[in-house]
């Protein structure tokens, strides 16, 4: 049929499909879920949709943030628990030699016994989030220039920031849904005094390592308990030895029965980032020039630490080089997901049906002019690419950060940029004083050579750039400028942006040259960026009143809020004739344990799993076993559900990404039934397409970490805290 | 309970089990298929077992030997199938620059256009399998001493052959069973006018290459048609272009429709070699001192190889590597296995049992007289392992060979050593004039010194060899040996034994001098080998009165003559939550397909699959399809059975091993269902253990080929040909 008839049989076929088609896509807004009452009981959520809506009620009100990863509270004391590799930091501030904490794991018995997670562990608790669209772009309609909207939009979030912080107990932050569509203000009290509770030894919070990092079948004990305490009075305070365990307004009571293939669940969290409604080019652009670049640039840096012959040089670079190694595999997986998945073609398809639609409305040029704004995004993108990484060595990063930090401070406060305000002084410090235990010139050097090649090799140059590296002798900087030391540069933050222009260090001159061509550059990316915020808003408006159209909701793209997920516990098809089981069990981690690192599980753990010390907890789960003799001789296999031993992780179809960590997974009535803390290697696209038949999120099984407490660590003044249903 | 008691119930439990817990266990002689009815009938074969045992008759008549490799004729008119891995030299040798059938392929749509498999290319028709224990054991009860043992019994078996080989075009064989308690006689039929009719492209037949090796899924298409020819006569010829199409005795029809999971089916072939009955001490030699002293020493120079910086070098050794490197992998898969498997304890377990019954009926002292045979046997290896290592030099080995042959021509033939008979002159030549293309001196004598170094650091010494070592000088002896050379390697193949010892020639000096210490080390090696022949047999005697009072049949290990096994179409679960589906699909060719070797299916194959063209023939395989816009937008999954598309690869608990490449899959009623081609990772130590939860063999069903001809290649002729059922 003519193109046209099809795009419009298309259109039919989506108006058609009903709610359920939804396939437990979607990281939604709480106060969305009394939309999605089919789609809740569909998967078996008992839960009313209304409840999950309420942050001040039971479950929300007992899901946390960390900053970076999410946890919920678990006792009426504060208990909180959360992902290992989350609490990485707290475990890693109280290990040292003689008391290895990262290795043995740590159990506190008794209150006093918990250790301070350092000054620097917040946890954040989500009192509100209010809609603050009208206050951010107000006076922004009457604006046609691009440059003028963002500043206005920027003012206007900054004046409400500043409004919700004047109590210093709470971290407030305005985040924009379908792109600046709408902002919501959120507003979340801080705990400053976070302790460590139980965590198990790094060969079971991560058991497998980096190896199994975005694998399946997996094995990874990935939990930790921390706790909450404030003020005697109840406020939050720094840590002290009179403050007192917090009494959150709800905690989650725990499913000690877990959960069975086919259960609906429940995914609470704060997801980071996600591009589902970025259209098919600007997938393109990822999939045929960023993704590959950036694979490129990361392959020869690991190669080049990969070279060095000298020790101290290859343990300084081990975690970078780590860091790359882990966004290597998230790339391949984006690259090979895409060549498995044609998402471009579904998004072609998605957005000619729209477009169909737009046109119906009169609105014909809406998405081709948003279209070529991206094009010009994307052209500015390239270049600023190869600009920037020119300037990617580490002293010259710094010096540049720091001559910005003295011209920020010229202005008021009100005005300075985002990142550069009195507010974030503290956390611009510590990057200043943390260059670094992973620095060392020799490599910086040859890391920021390869950049400088890379940018000369191409065509998109800067006359003042050029020049100065051009003039700039890599063989005596790092000697000559006195930004190593972290002395000088905490003292130059102090300094006016004069001194920095008439000083003789070769680094802070050459900040101050590129300086206005940065300026140029970021000035022209904020035009840009306002203009998007005219275009996209107006698309997303259209798309939300096409879905509404067809009685379908729709969820924002992530933005680090606080969202709920839902879904089935399942397996999946992985590739042709192989199917992923939804249920790891603790012989597995006999299958895997090497001795080696990191599948090394401890011995108590192995003699657990060896001696079937399934406990209590797992007792129903029991199956009759195979009889001992059908191992010495063949028998008929036993039939009968696969279940008789400890679960250790599960699959679901629940929507995550980045950010949640740690997140509680939850049955069809709010109990906890697992952590969530990681996807699988198929799931890596859903950056862009929540692909349902291979989309699944990893979770600690609850049962596993009721057994780790019971049977291997006989932590029973832990179980005595939890609420076991 | 006391170890007697537990011992006595196990003895119990063993005898209970019934056949129907043999779980598809055992590669049978024909004959005993008539033990089996009750088993067959449980998985589902109808053809009566008796049939099974003839094998005059369908189907074992039509099952062929290539000599490393099992075929079937398919067609009356002398048509073959085997696998593509077991027709690589057909295919190699009429490929040349500009007609490259390797990679491109090969189909003869006439007679005419077939083309010679080559002078050394050779199908073996098996007539009859005569039980000569007799007249092999003839004399030998007689005889303590091991060496006059082992000397007669080899005489005895010479005279057979000789006796059956009076007519050319038979080849002949003894095989010992169970350790030397029985021998058989094999009398085949040599057809030495062989053709290649039909093979896919390299990335087809072997899609997926040495990485897919031992791997599943699994989705290779290893198959190729060959044609037997003979004299106009009927009677086996050398190539002739008078020569016309074999009528062979029988030939397989071909069930289109395949099978399904769950199908019972057979295998027919000639399996190499396997180690099932061995003791536990003998498995605990190979995986505590052998294996990993072999996957040493094979690590050792992959690694010298893969460090050469001369790409002539390199080149040279590409086959070598892989070679070793296939090694690595089948050693590693027997290790790994080993250590998630105790089959040792199991192996203990039975012979703790059997030891019960030896004791029952008066032979207290046979197992541990077995044992210390075995352990005198053991040593005796680990030193002949340094020793022959220390002697590995390419060229070294060759004046040994040499030597020995001249020494051996001074016997009359029939008392000569076996592979130094007349009968063996043109393969032992061709193995002289063959070194080498895989020959390099600077590796060769990289590789030799590392084998020395072996040798010299370690204790069991051989003072003659120590001597020559120490004169010897790596530096120059390539350069002054004349075995670089074919011509000379040739010639000195018609010199007397005299001559060597009077040659200046650096290596034919060594090997004179090692000459009488690597004799007796022979000889004491056949001395434990005779008197080894006095104690397994007794050991197998009873083993098989014990089995035979419960009831239940045997299987000799694998010794390459005509096996059967039956099985099951089955998945099997490949490690803790990943489960492994019976079939794969042409889908999953897809799935792979990356355009680089091994992974680079050919345009045409990729079209057919990309449109589905599933041909006529596998049309009764489709479902309904997942609605179209499922793709676009997501969908509740189609329901239903898995497949709906042309099944590539599947897999069987049939039991198999090397030498079953190329058998026949056969359903139950005795039709062509599949090729076998290679097992999984975790089946590999089934040399040892036949573990029926994981041990599965890979096979290429026959829809695929018949898709390959009818929907790639459109060969309408060869379709015509065969037979469908």
């Amino acid at each position: 049929m003519p193109i046209k008839t099809c795009r419009s049989a298309l259109l039919l076929l989506l108006s058609l499909s009903s709610t359920a088609a939804l396939a437990d896509e979607g990281q939604w807004l709480p106060n969305q879920m009394p939309q999605l009452k089919s789609e809740l009981k569909r998967v078996g959520i008992e839960v009313p949709a209304k409840q999950l809506a309420d942050l001040t009620a039971a479950p929300m009100n007992a899901v946390v943030g960390l900053g970076y990863c999410t946890a919920s509270f678990v006792s009426p004391k504060g208990l909180v628990l959360t992902n290992h590799h989350c609490a990485y930091g707290a475990i890693q501030y109280n290990s040292r030699s003689g008391r290895d904490y990262m290795t043995d794991g740590f159990l506190a018995r008794r209150l006093q016994d918990e250790l301070s997670a350092g000054p620097q562990e917040r946890l954040y608790i989500t009192e509100a989030l209010t809609d603050v669209s009208e206050q951010v772009k107000a006076g922004t309609a009457e604006l046609d220039d691009g440059y003028q909207r963002h500043q206005l939009l920027e003012q206007n979030q900054k004046a409400l920031i500043k409004a919700c912080e004047a109590d210093p107990n709470y971290r407030c932050s305005v985040r924009s849904y379908h792109g600046g569509l709408e902002y919501y203000l959120l507003k979340q009290l801080i705990i400053r005094d976070v302790r460590l509770v139980y965590a198990p030894p790094e060969s079971v919070g991560a058991f497998g390592g980096d190896i199994d990092n975005f694998e399946y079948p997996r094995h990874s004990g990935d939990f930790t308990f921390l706790r909450a305490y404030v003020a005697p009075d109840g406020s939050p305070a720094a840590y002290s030895e009179d403050n007192v365990p917090y009494q959150p307004a709800g905690y989650l009571p725990i499913a000690r029965n877990g959960v069975r293939a086919g259960d609906g669940i429940l995914v609470a969290g704060y997801p980071g980032r996600t591009s589902r409604h970025q259209l098919q080019m600007e997938m393109a652009f990822a999939a045929d020039w960023l993704y590959p670049t950036q694979a490129g640039r990361y392959q020869a840096r690991i190669d080049a630490i990969e070279s060095q012959t000298d020790d101290a040089v290859r343990i300084a670079y081990a975690a970078t080089r780590t860091g790359y190694a882990n966004r290597m595999k998230k790339l391949h997986g984006l690259l090979d997901g895409f060549r498995k998945t044609d998402i471009e073609g579904i998004k072609r398809l998605r957005e000619a049906a729209l477009d169909e639609y737009l046109a119906a409305q009169g609105q014909h040029a809406l998405l081709a002019s948003l279209q070529a704004k991206l094009v010009e995004q994307q052209r500015q993108y390239q270049q600023t690419f190869y600009l920037n990484n020119a300037q990617s060595g580490a002293l010259l990063s710094v010096a540049n950060q720091l001559y910005r930090w003295a011209k920020e401070q010229e202005k008021p406060d009100a005005e300075r940029e985002p990142g550069f305000q009195e507010r974030d002084r503290k956390l611009f410090q510590a990057r200043m004083a943390r260059l670094d235990q992973r620095f060392m010139p020799s490599m910086d050097r040859q890391l920021w050579q390869m950049d400088i090649d890379a940018y000369l090799a191409q065509s998109q140059r800067d006359e003042v750039l050029d020049g100065q590296l051009a003039r700039l002798n890599l063989d005596n900087v790092y000697r000559k400028t006195e930004l190593g030391s972290q002395a000088q540069r905490l003292a130059w933050m102090d300094r006016p942006a004069a001194d920095f222009e008439t000083s003789k260090d070769p680094l802070l001159a050459m900040a101050v040259a590129l300086y206005p061509g940065n300026e140029q550059r970021r000035k022209a990316s904020k035009t840009l960026q306002g203009e998007l915020t005219a275009l996209r808003p107006a698309l997303m408006a259209a798309m939300l009143e096409w879905y509404a159209e067809q009685g379908r909701p729709i969820y924002p793209d992530a933005n680090g809020t606080l969202r709920i997920s839902y879904g089935t516990v399942d397996g999946y098809q992985a590739a042709d004739a192989l199917y992923k089981q939804p249920f790891t069990r603790v012989e597995g981690i006999l299958e895997k344990h090497t001795g080696q690192a990191p599948f090394n599980a401890p011995p108590e753990v192995l003699q657990a799993i060896r001696g079937q010390s399934y406990g209590e907890l797992a007792q129903h789960n029991l199956n009759p076993k195979r009889a001992w003799y059908c191992w010495v001789w063949p028998c008929a296999q036993a039939k009968g559900p696969t279940f008789d031993s400890v679960p250790v992780n599960f699959l679901s179809s629940a929507d995550t990404t980045g950010g949640n960590s740690g997140s509680p997974v939850l049955n069809g009535e709010g109990q906890l039934v697992g952590l969530n803390f990681d996807s699988t290697y198929e799931s890596i696209t859903k950056d862009w397409y929540f692909n349902p038949r291979i989309t699944r999120a990893i979770h600690v099984d609850i049962r596993f970490v009721l057994w780790m407490l019971s049977e291997v660590d006989n932590a029973e003044e832990l179980l005595n805290e939890l609420t076991l249903k």
